[in-house]
């Protein structure tokens, strides 16, 4: 009953109008070809794709589920995922942004990003599998053995192969210092310089299923001689089939699904406990040093997940809009709009119209992020100057743990009020508007909790280098106030902008002062600290997007009239929730802490 | 995997210390005698029976949904339900509240609604078997004939018969003015005053199961000379089987269920499409006006859902707590709380104890309102004073749509928050608590969308009689506070409330004067203004409950220490919200209606 039309207008926007990324991309030796046609052409294609095949699958899977065979612990996907799969590996997908010495196609991170944003609209259970691939492939480029990384990396990035992250235990998710599984050198006859792992894994998204021909795991354990805790844990390479010399695929490998987890949500995507009963594996990087090396698939995963927030509160959006135009109920307050019909429909009513444009403004505000997110990355991965290469490093460090958790928050804000819209009939699954609300969910907890993301916003990334981080984002806000102030017509967004920018600055300095009397300061005001960063970043965006709106005003094209609308709404509507934000944030750890344990 | 403990001794202090609802209820003839012992005794068992006999078949429920026979269009509800229900009856819990002339117990109001807010925790999609019911009850009261009211209201009373109201249909839900359905007198030798009923309804929760031996129908339609829209609605009592003169059950009806709606939540209740193939319907009240009997209902009906929404908060609050003090992970960012194990609870991370605190605050707040409100209920129904009869009515009127809104708001944040605590476990079925989520998300739609609620607070309530009822709420506020200004202790507490009281009085004015220019300003501001309302009402209660707490600080008793602490969470991290709902109440209609219909 959902449908879905891939954005392209409004990514045409914010690549070539907002961010004129080719302009970036042309300084950058590997992407300098990359040009407009090319960049809109495989968005095209990719829109086709998503919309297409992938999302008259979306509540079908979430229907059905995936299944787990308890005799030969295999897990089929809902229907159609699998051919699915074939048709996006047959349409060279999974190879987009790859290595090219591995088979891949080389294009930016940014168009990456653009293509996952409408798979994730599309059908986000589906989107996780070649998703969690994208981490594999990452970390083993950057960790791996030359030997491993030609075993591995052709097939992840043909999409033969797909690759999940093994970290979380029973009784250990985000302090990972405490899992358990084991790795011990083989010996013996057999002893090949691999390592026999020996544990039990939950929550491992795409852990097993039948969409590929191997499961390529990156498991965290623990060698023998490891110290206690997180500098322990060493991170090795676990085929679900072992790889033979010449590429061919050998024995069964001892890591299978022992249980599928039953979920509020994302039922299309196999979410699976996985017993490790002796599997052989590989040491990736040095040994004890694994947690350091999987933070190279967590900070991609990261934004991978701030990609399904986004994707989700744009389809939420799409469909809640026609919902809104079609469905008739109640006149208008100020007079009847359409006379002639039985009632008005009820996108003329203010409330429905501010819950749509919440969700608008949210999508488009996510996009220009995550796409300028995405630009750094390029430069960060491919720029010959090393000024740039550590600006865009410490920017993506800062706005990683933004797009994450201020993405998959508004998300669970815009796809809720979305279903709000259809009233009762958001309630019932045919809509297909609860299980938007439904996916979402997820996204504010896995790869790190959104409490997690604040304190590595707040701890690590604001106040550990002394706001050096933070200072390179309040600079971009400064050089947009500087070049826009003086234009009358901005002032209604450089006023605001300036105003928070200063409280940001702020706020940092009175959290840090605090933090050091008070370590749980942080902890006290970091999730309120990450939703007023967030905002500022939003603002910084909406503001250079209302000034290219405002430099088409007069052209006929209502596509920009849409936009500064937008722009007026965010900050009319959702930047006065910084208001409550920041004084919650100052708030401070006391009224938190009085209370003993025993009286909760 | 859920557990539930009735919070008794928060009751306790609700009723016998903040209201000391023993004094008032002396003060009204039927319930002069009622003391505290009575009152708790009540509550205790009430509590075992939710605890211990509906409780254990909340999650189950879920898992295990309702089915439907196609053939015979019988419904079952999920295994144990019908056995629990019989119990319920058998316990004599349905006749409570019901009025002695048809063999009711006679209670309160007010204990009927604190043993609610129970069964609601225990099972919320059990409970609205009964909850119906009660609704059904309270319209043949007020408007049935004698022969209606002794042939329906002894067996609703005693449970043996369940109730519902049939009011949506597929293309009306908030706008009843659309409605189809038709009844047309009966004709022939089998006249006798009824009339046969033909249409589809949807959405009707509770419409066919097997718990009860006959549903009492409560049904909107049209009769044939009936103008058109809300003023030609009529109300008919449509029972599932016919009943014959001596009271014994007849005929089945032609009123069967077509088909049950697949939902996010609330599995274990039946919402059914119902067809009316010329079923046989007996008028209630005056012709056409029909909406204005149902009104009694659905006043009723929604002080319930505030109910359903308070009660998930309690037993999400009640979970996350155990899991928090429970869950090992990390340490604390001040240093070890817990050395001797391998890591501390996750109850000492301060964002941790927010998400519980704001449930804790959010749950004691809600009881604190909802008890109150239903003790004005209990003086409007019994006073034999006009103006405290009045006085109570207006206050109930003003305070309906907050309880139903800000409740259902608050249980949504709180029950996301405390799966939030779970991490993945939280999002998993057997843990429970995305149940939790899934069953209060329907509370902020049924029954009135909050949207709606917000417009019948700000429209109808407080500007159309032109603030008379607010100023009776605000009365209470400058009561307080005279009368604990004088108290340096309190001020903390007094003058934010003061703060707040003076706001909403300006935004009140503000907001009528703007609807005078164009209407659609009540429709931008409402949803805004009634949290902003809530708050107020919230922070009264939090200013009373603070002052008994204090009144009991040398006392050993840990409650008060924890009461007051709670007290000083609300005012530092909850009502601050206010700060961003005034802006955005005053952001006006403009921001909402620039944009043209076609650019969404």
């Amino acid at each position: 009953m959902t449908h879905y039309t891939p954005p392209l207008r409004d990514m045409h926007f914010v690549l070539h109008e907002l961010l004129k990324v080719t302009d970036t991309l042309k300084t950058l030796p590997p992407h300098a070809e990359v040009d407009v046609e090319t960049l809109n052409a495989v968005l095209e294609e990719g829109g086709k794709f998503a919309s297409e095949v992938i999302a008259p699958l979306n509540q079908s899977g979430d229907a059905e589920g995936c299944t787990l065979n308890r005799d030969t612990h295999e897990v089929t996907a809902p229907s159609g995922f699998k051919a699915a799969y074939a048709k996006y590996v047959e349409g060279g997908w999974p190879s987009l942004g790859c290595d090219a010495a591995y088979g891949g196609q080389g294009l930016p991170v940014t168009l990456n990003q653009c293509l996952y944003e409408m798979l994730n609209s599309a059908n986000q259970a589906w989107t996780m599998y070649p998703g969690l691939t994208r981490g594999a492939y990452e970390c083993l480029h950057a960790h791996g053995t030359p030997e491993q990384r030609q075993t591995y990396l052709p097939k992840l990035t043909s999409g033969e192969w797909t690759g999940t992250m093994c970290l979380t235990e029973a009784h250990c998710g985000t302090d990972l210092g405490l899992l358990r599984t084991k790795a011990e050198p083989s010996v013996g006859p057999s002893a090949d310089g691999s390592y026999l792992i020996i544990g039990n894994k939950i929550f491992i998204s795409a852990g097993e299923h039948d969409l590929a021909a191997n499961i390529v795991h990156l498991v965290l354990a623990r060698l023998p001689d490891a110290p206690a805790g997180s500098k322990g844990i060493s991170l090795f390479v676990v085929p679900k089939f072992l790889v033979n010399a010449d590429g061919s695929l050998g024995a069964r490998n001892a890591i299978t699904c022992g249980a599928l987890e039953h979920k509020m949500g994302i039922h299309g995507n196999a979410t699976c406990q996985m017993n490790l009963d002796g599997a052989r594996g590989w040491l990736v990087g040095e040994p004890h040093k694994g947690l350091n090396a999987m933070f190279v698939m967590m900070n991609a995963a990261r934004l991978g997940v701030g990609m399904q927030s986004l994707g989700l509160t744009e389809v939420a959006y799409q469909n809640a809009v026609a919902y809104a135009k079609d469905r008739l109920q109640s006149r208008a307050l100020s007079g009847a709009k359409a006379p002639d019909k039985p009632a008005d429909p009820i996108i003329v009513h203010p409330d429905v119209r501010r819950m749509l444009l919440t969700a608008r403004a949210y999508a488009e505000g996510g996009r220009a992020l995550a796409v300028f997110t995405a630009l750094l990355i390029d430069q960060e991965l491919s720029s010959t100057d090393a000024v740039v290469k550590e600006d865009a490093a410490d920017l993506v460090a800062l706005l990683t743990p933004i797009v994450k958790a201020f993405l998959t928050d508004n998300a669970w804000i815009a796809t809720s009020h979305c279903m709000q819209v259809f009233g009762g009939h958001g309630y019932v699954r045919e809509w297909g508007m609860e299980q938007f609300v439904r996916d979402a969910r997820i996204n504010m907890i896995y790869e790190g909790t959104n409490t997690i993301q604040s304190l590595d916003l707040l701890g690590r990334k604001v106040l550990l280098d002394k706001g050096k981080k933070l200072k390179k984002l309040v600079l971009l806000v400064q050089q947009l106030i500087e070049a826009e102030g003086g234009d009358g017509a901005m002032l209604e967004f450089i006023n605001p902008l300036a105003d928070l920018g200063e409280k940001v600055t702020k706020l940092s300095t009175e959290l840090g002062l605090k933090a050091f009397t008070n370590p749980d300061e942080v902890g006290a005001a970091a999730v309120d600290y990450l939703r007023v960063v967030g905002h500022l970043v939003f603002a910084y965006f909406w503001t250079r997007m209302a000034r290219v709106a405002l430099d088409h005003q007069a052209s006929d094209d209502p596509f920009y009239k849409a936009k500064l609308a937008t722009a007026r709404f965010y900050f009319a509507y959702l930047l006065p929730e910084t208001a409550a934000l920041i004084r919650s944030a100052r708030a401070g750890v006391k009224p938190l802490m009085a209370m003993d344990e025993s009286l909760f």
